[in-house]
């Protein structure tokens, strides 16, 4: 019997024949199209790193603005030096197990869970802050959505749980358009300032004009204490520009062969741009006068000594760039702003993308519910993601989609995870040299090994800073939940753990029931009874008796009339039931055949019908699911379903079907497009 | 082992011996318990039926009152002719099937589901009426509740679901106390009333003084045609009083043999008692120049040509009269509206109680999903419970929990099913007349079929004036809800009917098949596969084999030597799965083998880990799952759980022993206390 529905048919003729088994190989990414899939994290943080820098020297009044550049060549240091690390990851750890592989291997568990709570922090932050980031632009392009950012925020959100609730076929070209676009559109819009600047022609900001009251206490001159202060907050908030550059460490099975050489290339490729932008932005907006302060504090922002009215917005710093210099030219504002916000939405998917890949691996270890490793467990799957977008928008509401406000939150957890992952591979490296002979692999070991230990000096700093700069600013709430996933991966393991020693085999093990006893549910003598007892009657067990509850006198005596007239050969045992209990008799039934012989085993056959629509499963079978849940708690006795598919069954199967070939989340980025081959399912 | 837990032991030291089955013919009700627990629906509706006569009367002005006691005995009429039917249809119908039962099998189905479909809408709104009056009443004793009456009702029904969710054990005595106190209250009150009276020294109610201005168009004098409609709205509002008196035809089997003879007794002296209240309290309303309109007319109120102020209270009647009769004696105010208050709550928990019962009728009939028909069957009484609360909590909101409002839904439902009822008795003695051939019985048959009849025209009556009168008011909504369940039990009927008609067995169900092939699923090789295989080898199948999935080369390595160490006599298939899928090759694998032998049966044996807590069970047998609901669309496939009890199990297993001792709502009502013996279920 065909299963292929009138649907299926259009749908292929429109979508095309799914890709086989065989052809996923193919579908392996190249370096242009690995970048896109895998930068959109990285590159869209310029979105609003270069805005944290400013506004924390804001803090000191518009002369620290001078700092702000010197505080870009420092991020941009860390970020070559974390690159320059992860340079090294891909290399020795080509499975895509990312910082936690290279933890877990190399520090141990500990280490390895400490990684994985950070990383799922992280996703949640990740969706949180790139949502609100590009929610603000939202309303720099569409002026009516100004004081409504969170719930422009959350909308996007709850839309983004919807797409990957029903499956999105990530396509490279998904990411490659967008993250192209913007970095056209931020890169040839510095290309455009920076001509003006050279000719002189530079167009101001729209906020030049304000002046900005330092926050009190930090008035000029500042001591050097306090300007180190200072500065360190604006570093660690733009070290927000490192937030995303792993990704490529997580994904390298999905890139094209030689894996781990391409994966490098393409991780140099991405900082350098990602560098660029950074340094270009701060620099340009730097010379065209851009004044930004923590949008709490506009009553620090004056023009002409007067505070700014109430209701002032203040548009992101790539927003103000774009719109001085396209001033003659709107299109080019639009342009530069929606590729912006559209590059934020996909740093977001990335967390969602990223959230299953990662449950997997921490279900393989037995740190999270074994379900999450097996692929097409669509629940499982569904769980993850409604989580994910839950937390972010909790977090949404609770800091009304303030970017500052949940940056704070942000970068910990990232730090978390590059410290660790750096100690790993120092140790990986040492590790090593214990077995490596060869001088010139030594050498190249020596080499890597000092490119991690200058990545981990730095990043220790930033982690150091970041603590003690935004520790009280939120930064302990991260640290709080990251100690929350700690302490659930930890309590599964050792459930898991737990469990396998009770279960774990020994020699007592190897006793053989003696007799079989079937007993078949009967409630009525229709097919699926009558294919429940040929089926048990040809497991010729040692007894075979029907059993039939019996409620109500009539009934009993119009069944037992029929199952004479049907000469079944098999004997029908009636249990009386005065108060139309079903499942009790049956469980103290079959637990006093057990009683009367404890080597043997009891199999309960039950008769179940197989029905295809929701409704339908609502009407049947109820109480054979209540019985099988009772009887698994008897010792000694054996569940068998024995189906009868009714018509309406293959409803259920065409849907199940439809159902396999659905896209999962984080497939791409996985290397793998198709679910498997589209042959139908043997019937 | 044991399974009683601490908990439980001093939990039985607590509340004594669980009555044992055999007792339960004891818990039987005797005529003075059985008038309370039937009695608090109908006694209840004293609380607001008066009022809402004289809200109708109110329309033509206060000189309209002088009908009020005349409505009264109108109503009390059509009672006397119901309750004489309802005496008819005890004896009749002794099984308890009440209205649903006489009109199914006298008229047939579209009559008892007729019947059926308004019982169901009456439930919800003795629940919605019952509680919004009794938020009336509570406001009345608590001033401060005044103008939040429907969020008192809506936590009242929130509570009144979470109660019987929980399972409350309904004694005799729980209706007993407040119902016999609620008859003092009224019928004392009433007494004190009287003698006033006929002393002369009637105290005047508080609203005594207020004028009432008739509504536009109904001013005096009003044309005859005018008075009809004003006396049949009055008349038809008045007969809400007699909700709820069919409630003892339900609960015949409940009844102190002679059942019949001691419920038809029981039923009169509900009769005489009600309408004693209802005559008593109209008269004395009266004399006390009680006012009363619909609240939402107060602008008609004048006190000295001046309207009453804004936030106006008008008390219920009831609450007037005691307020008036006690005047010196606050206590016995607040102890009249304590106990209506309480008598209408219990009144709405009726409707809780008969809402199960009335499911598992229909569940036998096919009309509802069968596992509504299974005692025990938590899942479906919980979810009838939400059902009824959410929808009485609906009708609370919207129509602000104005009883006023409300009746005018509640009382055509009552009516149909009284009509419905009424005609199937005088079929089924004019059908007992074709058969009975001694005189003196046909005297007999002849005169109940006579009482029937004139019931009929009253309720007949009854019916076409409360139509007629409140259709637009809100009666139009009652039967479109009726519209809908019938709709729902047709579709239900029919869907059971096909599948009937596609089971049903024929001649071609007797062959058995010719060949077992088992196969074991092996995750590891543990306890629970070591059974499993053990299981499985004991039915002797004429293949067995076990079968793995590998998604990792080390793990398949691994099991392969420790298969091979073990020695298990069992050949071990590993599937392929380069992409973790794990469901999708078993079931390929199962519907090969069956391909290869299409007479022959696949056994799939499935090693289950049975855990205690609800998380655990998230962490285990979720692919176990998936798989069995996969399999159950292959034909000829039979699968078979083989449990491992882990430790933990016990957690659940005491639960649910809990479970099963627990009162399900009803269950008085039905005659029984215990769900069965206190024995330890065996293990």
């Amino acid at each position: 019997m065909s299963l292929v529905g009138v649907g299926d048919v259009s749908k292929r003729i429109l979508l095309g024949r799914k890709l086989r088994s065989a052809q996923l190989g193919e579908t392996l990414l190249p370096k242009r199209i690995a970048l896109p899939v895998f930068a959109s994290d990285a590159l869209s943080s310029v979105a609003y790193a270069p805005d944290e820098v400013f506004i924390m020297l804001a803090i000191g009044g518009v002369s620290q603005y001078v700092w702000s550049w010197k505080v870009g060549i420092a991020v941009v240091l860390v970020m070559a030096a974390v690159i320059a690390s992860y340079r090294q990851t891909v290399h020795a750890y080509p499975s895509g197990g990312g910082d936690y592989e290279v933890a877990k291997v190399n520090l141990g568990r500990t280490a390895g869970m400490t990684v994985a709570s950070a990383l799922l922090v992280d996703y949640v932050l990740t969706v949180a802050v790139s949502i609100s980031s590009g929610a603000n632009y939202a309303a720099s392009a569409l002026p009516a959505l100004q004081h409504h950012e969170a719930t422009v925020a959350t909308v996007m959100v709850l839309l983004l749980m919807a797409l990957n609730l029903r499956g999105i076929r990530e396509s490279g070209r998904l990411f490659a358009v967008p993250t192209y676009l913007f970095m056209v559109a931020i890169l040839g819009m510095c290309a455009f300032g920076f001509v003006d600047l050279a000719a002189g022609s530079l167009p101001m900001a729209e906020s030049a004009d304000l002046e900005i009251t330092p926050k009190e206490g930090w008035d000029e001159p500042l001591t050097t204490f306090g300007l180190v202060i200072l500065l360190a907050r604006a570093f660690s908030s733009g070290c927000a520009a490192l937030t995303g550059v792993e990704a490529i460490s997580n994904g390298v099975p999905a890139f094209q062969r030689p894996k781990s050489r391409n994966a490098a290339t393409t991780l140099l490729l991405l900082g350098l741009i990602a560098a660029t932008m950074m340094i270009s932005v701060i620099v340009l907006a730097k010379q065209m006068g851009v004044r930004f302060v923590d949008p709490h504090e506009f009553e620090r922002l004056t023009r002409d000594g007067v505070p700014v009215p109430d209701g002032h917005h203040q548009h992101a710093v790539i927003a103000q760039i774009a719109h001085a210099v396209f001033h003659d030219f709107s299109p080019g504002f639009y342009f530069v702003v929606t590729v912006t916000g559209v590059i934020l939405v996909l740093a977001a998917n990335t967390a969602f993308n990223g959230f299953p890949v990662l449950g997997s691996i921490l279900a393989k270890d037995g740190l999270a519910p074994r379900a999450l490793g097996a692929r097409g467990d669509r629940l499982a799957y569904s769980n993850g993601i409604v989580f994910l977008a839950a937390m972010a928008i909790v977090l949404i509401v609770v800091f009304d989609a303030e970017t500052t406000k949940l940056i704070q939150l942000y970068i910990v957890g990232v730090f978390v995870s590059f410290n660790l992952s750096q100690l790993g591979m120092i140790r990986h490296w040492t590790r090593a040299l214990t077995t490596e002979r060869d001088a010139a692999v030594r050498r190249r070991i020596y080499r890597s090994r000092a490119i991690n230990a200058v990545g981990l000096s730095f990043t220790a700093v930033v982690l150091v800073v970041v603590v003690l700069t935004k520790f009280l600013a939120g930064a302990w709430i991260t640290i709080v939940a990251m100690a929350f996933f700690f302490a659930v991966m930890k309590g599964i393991k050792g459930h898991y753990e737990n469990v396998e020693r009770e279960l774990a085999a020994d020699e007592t093990d190897k006793t053989l029931p003696t007799r079989v006893h079937a007993i078949v549910l009967v409630s009525k003598l229709h097919k699926p009874t009558l294919r429940a007892l040929a089926f048990a009657k040809a497991t010729r067990p040692n007894a075979l008796e029907g059993v039939y509850v019996s409620v109500d006198q009539k009934d009993t005596a119009r069944l037992l009339e029929e199952w004479d007239e049907r000469n079944t050969g098999v004997p029908l045992k009636v249990l009386h039931s005065p108060y139309r209990e079903v499942v009790k008799p049956i469980v103290e039934y079959a637990s006093a055949i057990r009683r009367a012989n404890p080597r043997g085993v009891v199999a309960v056959y039950i008769p179940e019908y197989v029905v295809g629509r929701w409704w339908e499963q609502l009407l049947h079978n109820q109480t054979a699911l209540r019985l099988k849940g009772r009887l698994l708690f008897s010792p000694g006795v054996m569940v068998t379903s024995v189906p009868y598919q009714l018509r309406s069954s293959e409803i259920a199967l065409e849907r199940e079907e439809r159902e396999e070939h659905r896209v999962r989340p984080g497939d791409l980025r996985r290397g793998r497009v198709g679910s498997g081959d589209d042959r139908q399912l043997p019937r």
